[in-house]
């Protein structure tokens, strides 16, 4: 089989790659290892850049999300019971739309149903040969046979566990990495949200954080130790772990019920560099990994994809060389920032074991400077709407 | 002997405070430990924020500093030669006075002499009784004599080591420290400076300072390992190592001359709560102490001595106790965001030799930021010309 760009990994990354390219004229396969059904069942984050909006639109798959996403034009902090409304409409220009990754997946998926894209599920890579070369070849199982696949570049939207990053030889990788000692315990239900915006909640007990889906649908987390075990915990003992975080009136008008879904999930910052080598090119979690504190991940592996795909386009239209070198570091740039917003949220709302008392009122200052000035406030909006690409 | 304000230290902070309460009709008297000579040796620092500079104007200290001090509209930070301008005028409309400590305290002690103030030298405070009664008494040794001085309140100007912290009792207090693994190693030249406006550097090699204190005279410094001896350094080694960390071509029209001071001083974030305890009031040093990144160290004295000064005058003129229980509170706030900012541009700017790889980036995603976004840039210079009081 032979294709212009291999793209690995049919997540919401690997999915807008192909429509892009497709829509730029750009032949190209999408090898998934799992079932659309597995993909599709993955909860994820819900917050879209103003960025990651006009992408999805400019790939034809915005119809649903205009309708059914919520725009969101500002988002809450608290402390305790001190709240901070930032209104990163007014500071910004811009808002967030709420409407959760697994319905940017489902579009994606019909958008390139609807174009004849071709998406090979289970097929499990193996091999990723020749990036040094013109011609890379992809090798894959699928229902215990072998397969290869010949293109031109591969596109590696596989995760951070997929195999594109580790063909990148590690004398030639630089790994950057920061193990944060706690995870998110996350709670889905069907309830109305604890509030019309996300709420980011600080607390001595921990952080924790209300969001939704829908007008009827809510996700909730709450800051664990690592050595926690989600089947310790119940709905009930998640409720009551997240009123006493969260400001008193919020809590006292929260709807609970019972949890569609429970897990728990580890925090960690990393980056690999480089995004490109040779006819390889990495995309979104397959070569960086922010904490899900200010909702990034998502929006992060999306304007990889903007720049992936114009250079890829420049390459095909121009035969420009030059924006082939050039995308790593241009990647890399607006990475490095976004990995800094993550990681500075993370800092400021989480409960960290081994802090010092200094650090701790280092941290709760930071909180008072952000209530005192509204230029903290908006470098925190244009932050949380998003760096320009 | 009896006066209704004792002020402990005739430093900057002390010196004002005397200077504020005599031009509200409040006694008081100021005892120093050294000779008025030993006090104006030292060398400090020579940044004046525009709070600072209105503090003196009202107090009637300004005359001098403001024909010979230098406004300053911007500072420069650089990363390697890399240059980033901040225009904090442009960006706050205030700007900051070049005008160094030696000289403010020079017009304090000519302004205190000019009005009669007592000051007394050589004056060493072993006791300070009574702070919980009504009329508290400082006991003292001068000449190998013992003396008292009766008084209302006792404010406390006299540094990290001096007696006043110490006389709260140790549980009603609480300390926050951070001790920074390196200082720096201060240079005074008769040279004109590097630049007009002064340049924070940051390099791999540590950080670099080049301030001045006018057109003839400069002040730089180079970050140490806390290992690093004085004696170890001569006028040209010190140059050498300067020009390694600052842009080339400030480098090339670096004018270098013999060093007038050389000296090591570690860098220390400090902060004891509350500043106020009985008839016992904290300014300046003695009760927090910030790197001196930023500039921050007299500014934030003199902020304490603007409440302080107030907090005395609403008690004498309206017995309002109400005031006096408020002080802690209020200068604490400002204590702490002014160590909030003296700690992020520690951090930003110096060489930790203790960082992963993953915090190294962080900190130079933060410059890249900085230069990305003028609400980072905002951010930074609303606190280097000082938050409101």
């Amino acid at each position: 089989m032979k294709t212009q760009v291999a793209i690995i990994g049919g997540g919401p990354a690997g999915l807008l790659l192909s429509q892009l390219l497709d829509l730029h004229g750009i032949d190209n396969i999408v090898l998934e290892r799992r079932t659309r059904d597995y993909v599709l069942g993955r909860i994820r984050a819900g917050v879209l850049e103003q960025g990651s909006v006009d992408l999805l639109r400019a790939a034809d798959v915005g119809e649903r999300m205009d309708r059914e996403g919520q725009v969101h034009d500002g988002v809450e902090l608290s402390w305790h019971d001190e709240r901070l409304q930032i209104p990163i409409k007014d500071l910004t220009g811009r808002g967030v739309m709420i409407y959760g990754q697994t319905e940017v997946t489902h579009d994606l998926y019909d958008a390139r149903d609807a174009r004849g894209g071709a998406v090979i599920h289970e097929a499990d890579v193996f091999a990723i040969d020749g990036i040094e070369s013109d011609s890379p070849v992809v090798r894959y199982l699928k229902d215990g046979q072998e397969h290869t696949l010949e293109c031109d570049f591969v596109a590696g939207c596989d995760g951070f566990h997929g195999p594109a990053r580790k063909a990148i030889p590690a004398a030639q990788r630089r790994e950057f990495i920061r193990e944060y000692p706690f995870g998110w315990l996350g709670l889905l239900s069907e309830t109305p949200p604890a509030a019309h915006e996300l709420i980011y909640a600080s607390h001595d007990r921990g952080f924790a954080l209300c969001s939704m889906r829908s007008d009827v649908l809510s996700r909730y987390y709450v800051q664990v130790p690592l050595t926690e075990k989600v089947e310790d915990w119940s709905a009930d003992r998640f409720w009551d772990e997240l009123k006493m975080r969260i400001p008193e009136d919020v809590a006292a008008h929260l709807v609970t019920g019972p949890a569609i879904e429970m897990s728990i999930a580890p925090l960690r910052s990393f980056v690999s560099e480089p995004m490109r080598y040779g006819r390889l090119f990495l995309a979104g979690d397959a070569a960086h990994i922010v904490p899900p504190t200010g909702a990034k991940g998502l929006n992060l592996a999306f304007s990889d994809v903007y720049y992936l795909h114009r250079t890829l386009d420049a390459f095909y239209s121009t035969n420009d060389t030059d924006a082939l070198d050039a995308y790593s570091d241009l990647a890399l740039a607006r990475v490095w920032k976004c990995e800094r917003f993550s990681w500075w949220m993370t800092n400021l709302l989480h409960d960290f074991p081994d802090r010092s008392d200094f650090e701790r009122r280092m941290q709760k200052t930071e909180f008072e400077y952000l209530l005192q000035s509204e230029t903290a406030r908006k470098s925190l909006a244009e932050n949380y709407v998003g760096l320009p690409y």
